[in-house]
């Protein structure tokens, strides 16, 4: 829908450049998993280990959106496609201002991963799946979302009336029933060490 | 839209330890004017100055968010609307990572301005009226824009069939008809100093 009388504005100082004040490379971790599987609570802790060690970072958070910018949409299928096209558009221009972005969103679908990987460079995309049974996400249940969703008080729940497709190849895949929170944490910081990201 | 199941999540690292990291106050500095008013001009030589000084900064620019963003997005005035407030959330989200965002938008429409503004803290928003008589921006109609919409190729253009209402009190009014570019970048620059933001 965009005139094709919008002319794209260069700027002068550029991704590089606001990287290299920041001394870091950016890039968005993408963390995706059903509710409940512990996307937030891990994120936070890289967060604060990114933090500690002087990075510039930002967790954008799925919940969060949906009160702010995304709160037009709702829980369709292209409701959550769009829902996650603005979270992947907003992770790209964080990246152009040389941060590293973490995205918790469930961002239940495949091709609209795929669609918003294909948004940066080869190395600056961090799939990481937060992979979590459903029965053990229900078992948490830490917001209470699941008992809601399964008396039918919730529409369209990701797992229950809502399918989730998981990545096939993530960069990162994090079995939260093997390892606790910190030390998820640990193994993405081991895993950006171990590529050069930081 | 957004279902009341979705649950708000509390973030440990806060806009003020982000802020504290790069050691600024983080805030908005928001264009407002009509097309080729020199909007876009005057906030790149700002942002070169911010970065001169140490400053995290980025230029969130209208057209460019047209094409991205807010692709889906067209020129009525509902869109227009929309539009705005997208990029005021996004403006918002950079504000909490710690950066001083420098904001582009025709943002034709006062309420919608108004809205934005009321996004942010006391001292965080600081609107600048780039203002530049129509006359003016079409005879020097950079993009060769003024001249396809008094021809009738563009509909809704600002100024020609599509109305723009003027900041009554905005923190900064900039009379491109008497400063350069450069002289706007400085009193913009002034201004923040003054008031003890940078």
């Amino acid at each position: 829908m965009s005139g094709t009388h919008v002319v794209w504005q260069e700027v002068t100082i550029n991704k590089a450049a606001r990287a290299a004040q920041k001394k870091q490379r950016p890039f968005v971790l993408w963390f995706t998993g059903i509710s409940g599987a512990g996307k937030s609570t891990i994120a936070n802790l890289v967060d604060e280990r990114l933090f500690e060690h002087g990075r510039h970072a930002f967790v954008l958070d799925g919940d969060n959106l949906r009160h702010r910018l995304n709160r037009d949409l709702g829980f369709s299928d292209a409701d959550r496609s769009e829902n996650v096209r603005r979270a992947s558009e907003v992770a790209r221009l964080m990246v152009d201002a040389g941060l590293i972005v973490l995205v918790t969103f469930i961002s239940p679908f495949r091709d609209v991963r795929l669609a918003a990987r294909q948004l940066f460079g080869e190395h600056e995309f961090v799939e990481i799946h937060v992979d979590t049974p459903i029965d053990v996400a229900q078992a948490r249940d830490p917001k209470g979302l699941y008992r809601q969703a399964l008396g039918g008080a919730i529409k369209q729940f990701t797992g229950i009336d809502s399918r989730y497709e998981a990545p096939e190849a993530p960069e990162i895949r994090i079995d939260t029933t093997r390892l606790t929170a910190d030390a998820s944490a640990d193994a993405v910081i081991d895993y950006l060490r171990a590529e050069g990201l930081i």
